[in-house]
């Protein structure tokens, strides 16, 4: 477990230098914006998903710079999606990553807009050159990143969340299964499986990364509901117990603490499992599973 | 003037089509957020930018399948920043082609995620084989789109708008030609290039093209706020009068209707300028910067 945190931390600091890199500094009347994306992409987090993609490029011997851009490019998306997320008309929230949220600290305006150009500096950082010399792998990459942020993907799942909000009557397992699959599922599979595509990797080796994240993804999201529940606002970051008041629809309110908790330690084992073609090098991604439901914070 | 009014039409219809078959269908319960997409992107407009993205295509024999995907993936890309542009917290507009705002015929949390959504799926339709079969083709578009949208492009030209409003003195003419190049010339820019990529152009030809673009974009600008001034909003189909209102940072608020209106002219016949090395093909590229002058909608 010591070996996974250090781990965990040596590769936030990596990451928050490379959005140092690739997001604009600021300079001219424009700064503002470029100064609202740093504050809400750099700093803060657990960075799992920029994890994942460095954990899995590993698995390929892809060179740190690319997976760095790359862990960047995911890490933006998943930014803007939390600083739209956390506007007064979706969840309303003041705290976020221990900070106020960027309408907080800036205005509402410029926190839609910094989400927005979040999302194409994501698109902007995969499709360059620096990222990689192939562009069929920056074509591959855009076009996965693209499928698990749109409509079908964390966008859908967004709006399942809301409407589940409104809904009369609770929604069933499966319906959960599916909103967060979108909601949150879909990133961190690409996550997961952005090494493979920067490292060329086999399908069958790609496919196991993929069905890793996904894995990994759920239990985290039970876990994720397990702390918003029994964490303070000051363990978490952010405000806590609000799912629960606001009715969302979450397996932990389906199931119940034990039963979700059960789950959760299936999937987390069901995860690693997906591991066992890969070697040591793996070992990171494996304790990464147990790390997903033993966590604190 | 007629076969161009004709061939605007004609592309309008075919591009209506296009965003019908890559923006996902009602189905399932998220089916609100696709319904939304659709409403923001189908149905009214212009199309300048898909036309661009037509025309520019036709110089170099690209295949209409290819073009009038590009050209939705750019209307896509339009469609979301007006959807977040007329949200409460920026412009807070009622009113677009003539039909109430995404915020008002559904609701804000909605609009914001459909203009997430159509951005995502702007990059998703690029990035698909049935735009290109040659990946560097794909990556090349997409690269080019984020630089167009993200923050040193669209945003950033949102922003400095944003700014401009709130600013005491008034802006130079210099800084104002930046802001609309950002917010609104690059994505023309680009829409007036995307051909040039997918016909795999030589370099010339496609700077010519974005030269063109940017020229006509800045026409297009002043004619727009020209007729934002003196149109009705029946006649524009959005509201009028608000950007004068606004204290928008305007060349027409600057230069006065009658300097502006020579600027827009001499812009104009700068971009058919650039179409010199083009035949008889460009002629309706030719005529589209007669009519950014010309036209009372």
């Amino acid at each position: 477990m010591t070996d996974l945190a250090a781990a965990l931390a040596e590769a936030a600091a990596e990451i928050d230098a490379a959005l140092d890199r690739v997001i604009p500094q600021s300079e001219g009347d424009e700064s503002r914006l470029f100064e609202a994306m740093r504050y809400a992409a750099i700093g803060g987090g657990k960075r799992l998903r920029g994890f994942l993609v460095l954990e899995g490029a590993k698995q390929f011997g892809v060179g740190r710079s690319a997976a760095l851009r790359a862990a960047a490019a995911v890490e933006m998306l998943h930014a803007y999606s939390l600083v739209h997320d956390d506007l007064p008309a979706m969840d309303d929230d003041d705290l976020r990553r221990g900070k106020p949220t960027v309408h907080i600290a800036f205005d509402e305006a410029t926190a839609v807009l910094a989400g927005d150009a979040l999302q194409a500096n994501a698109f902007y950082v995969l499709s360059h050159e620096e990222t990689h010399a192939d562009p069929a792998v920056r074509a591959e990459l855009c076009h996965c990143l693209a499928r698990a942020a749109g409509p079908r993907g964390m966008c859908g799942g967004q709006m399942l969340d809301m409407l589940a909000e409104q809904a009369t009557a609770p929604l069933e397992e499966s319906a959960i299964g599916r909103l967060q699959l979108l909601k949150t599922g879909k990133l961190i599979e690409f996550a997961a499986e952005a090494g493979a595509i920067l490292g060329k990797a086999p399908p069958t080796l790609r496919h196991a990364l993929s069905a890793y994240g996904r894995d990994l993804g759920a239990a985290f999201q039970i876990a994720d509901d397990l702390l918003d529940l029994t964490a303070t606002p000051e363990q978490a970051g952010k405000a806590t117990g609000k799912d629960a008041a606001a009715g969302k629809a979450t397996l932990l309110g389906l199931l119940g603490p034990e039963r979700a908790k059960l789950q959760a330690e299936r999937l987390a084992q069901q995860a690693a499992h997906h591991l066992d073609s890969f070697g040591e090098r793996a070992d990171l991604l494996r304790a990464l599973a147990t790390y997903a439901i033993e966590r604190r914070n």
